[in-house]
């Protein structure tokens, strides 16, 4: 049985908000592993000096240390072939490599700086400065700026995923009948926003609503078992 | 042997110019089929009231009527699963219709007012005029209004691009190391663009170009067989 580690950013109350950990997260899940995590923050990532990078998630499979949530993916995929698939083939393995453009590319520029403020509440000062700081020099905006277009932002965002909502009109996830990588990509966006934020990012008649809570209900509950920034603040 | 006849819409010196159209020449191909094909006008359509509809592709398949590009390429995949795969099984499907809203929905609407004013060019009086009605309806502008704004349409359409340029940097094709389905969606505008109008909508270094070369040469140069406008225009 493989030894997996996966080192991810942990924020206050160990949060792991990380979006891209997430992808990984549901791929181990996918292919049925058990895996460990070990948090790492924005600020200190000694954690993970043995990668000789700064950038998590990391996931180390016995010696071997892979970086970068595409690669991990491809990783488990070309070395665990036996166990269920997270591209279905060679052709679902480009198109999921379209699919992990348009988020990076697309949506994720279009919501990050939207919601980014709030992340400051469920992170140390340390860690907080950190994130202010690289995502204020990228944007050229403060914070409070980017926070203040959360409305505009949002109508612009939800815009953008009519590609999305039309497919999952037609069939219950991105990858057809049932979930794979590709849905993991579009999903770890989501659980991204329901953990720094109380914002919901979706119209609650959103299409793309469902699809969500499916996602949330994969492998026993494992994305709706992180806390909700929502659900505290109701509570 | 299947006895394939593709009607579709043709303009002046027989131009097949439909985008639509060559999403089903590129499958049938891509199965290895040779087919016939009927042209049909837009203002006439009497050659295809055996469909009971009035849309072009339609595919028939001996006694078979099916109508709808995408709903042609689910059923040569169904119907001859032996010959190669379109979609590259479930997950390569379910992928391909995201393709499919992507370009409908992002693609289309940002490049077909750009250039709708050139295809009056190559086609007869009546097709231009039930053309120009349909699209000055449907976008609320004259098309000399919106061939006007070409330029800055042009490098919104570019911008659009953006995964689609990201992915092509990583691999030869959007469906991995071989052209599939989801590669002549994409193609298909490329291909539409280039026997309707002069202007060549990709910058001559975008990333995207020799992948569109790629694509005119598969299956013996299928697509690049049919006259370009701005060759024409050159000669």
């Amino acid at each position: 049985m493989a030894n997996l580690i996966l080192y991810e950013l942990g924020g206050l109350d160990d949060r792991r908000y990380s979006q891209f950990s997430w992808r990984t997260r549901m791929a181990l899940a996918h292919k049925g592993f058990a895996f460990e995590t070990v948090p790492v923050r924005v600020s200190d990532k000694t954690a993970i000096s043995f990668s000789n990078q700064d950038k998590v998630p990391i996931l180390k499979d016995g010696e071997r240390v892979v970086i970068d949530s595409w690669k991990i993916a491809e990783y488990l995929e070309d070395t665990y072939p036996e166990r269920a698939s997270l591209f279905g083939g060679k052709t679902g393995r480009g198109l999921a490599r379209f699919v992990n453009a348009f988020v990076d590319r697309v949506l994720i520029p279009k919501l990050v700086p939207l919601v980014m403020l709030d992340v400051l509440a469920i992170v140390d000062a340390p860690d907080g400065a950190h994130l202010r700081s690289g995502i204020e020099k990228a944007f050229r905006k403060t914070l409070e700026e980017m926070a203040a277009q959360r409305e505009a932002g949002l109508t612009d965002f939800r815009g953008a995923l009519d590609p999305v909502r039309a497919t999952l009109r037609a069939q219950s996830f991105l990858c057809g009948d049932a979930p794979a990588y590709a849905d993991y990509i579009l999903f770890s966006l989501f659980q991204w926003a329901r953990i720094v934020s109380s914002v919901d990012v979706l119209a609650p008649d959103d299409a793309i609503v469902p699809w969500r809570e499916r996602m949330l209900d994969l492998f026993g509950g494992l994305a709706r078992s992180q806390a909700a920034r929502s659900l505290e603040a109701a509570a």
